[in-house]
């Protein structure tokens, strides 16, 4: 999430994996949102390959499924964030909101102080090689 | 940083570009120790070009310079961060710190509640094609 210039970014790891960040997080409402895996996918500009890994890595790294497909009718079967991923989702939000906190802090305020709205256009000097 | 299972990115952003971020502090930190821009990019095993890159980009994002060049002996000469680099360096370590006050957070507590340490070994579903 954004804090004026600054950039936050929260990567939940499992094992050699990530459990859950901004890009499953996004993916987590659309899901919610096209009731779809291939949907949220397309929506998203990933491929479905990508998608699914996705959904599977989520679904592998916390207690229960975050996201449950519905029997039949191929790619196009529907999908639905379950009521245990909603909470994941609500937390990790929430941890966001949390981490942004810093913008309010004394040394937030310093940085953004010495820093430029854009780099100066500076000839950049050549490497030396 | 790591925070437990939680890896938070601190990314300051420049126009298009990063005036800071985890790869440009650490950077920043091999110049001070090594006191050389192509010796802190052995130690990171970054090619000379792309360290170079990154000072240049950090350099003209902040209304000073971090890190100056010595003059003379080419490639090897030295370069040292600069008092208002260093400055940079402690406010941008400062944030990150107040970014992990999330760790304290009921939200990163119920998080890490609903997370396995290791992926469940679940033989992925084949994606549908």
């Amino acid at each position: 999430m954004r804090v004026g210039p600054l950039k936050i970014k929260l990567q939940l790891l499992c094992g050699d994996g990530f459990a859950m960040g901004p890009g499953k997080a996004d993916l987590l409402e659309a899901i919610d949102m096209e009731q779809s895996i291939s949907g949220a996918g397309r929506a998203l500009g990933m491929s479905y390959r990508r998608t699914w890994l996705l959904v599977d890595e989520m679904n592998r790294c916390f207690q229960d499924k975050l996201v449950e497909t519905l029997a039949g009718g191929g790619r196009e079967r529907g999908a639905r964030v379950t009521p245990f991923g909603h909470r994941v989702l609500a937390a990790y939000r929430a941890a966001e909101v949390e981490a942004a906190r810093v913008g309010d802090s004394a040394a937030y305020a310093e940085l953004i102080g010495m820093l430029l709205d854009e780099p100066r256009a500076d000839k950049p000097q050549k490497p030396e090689t």
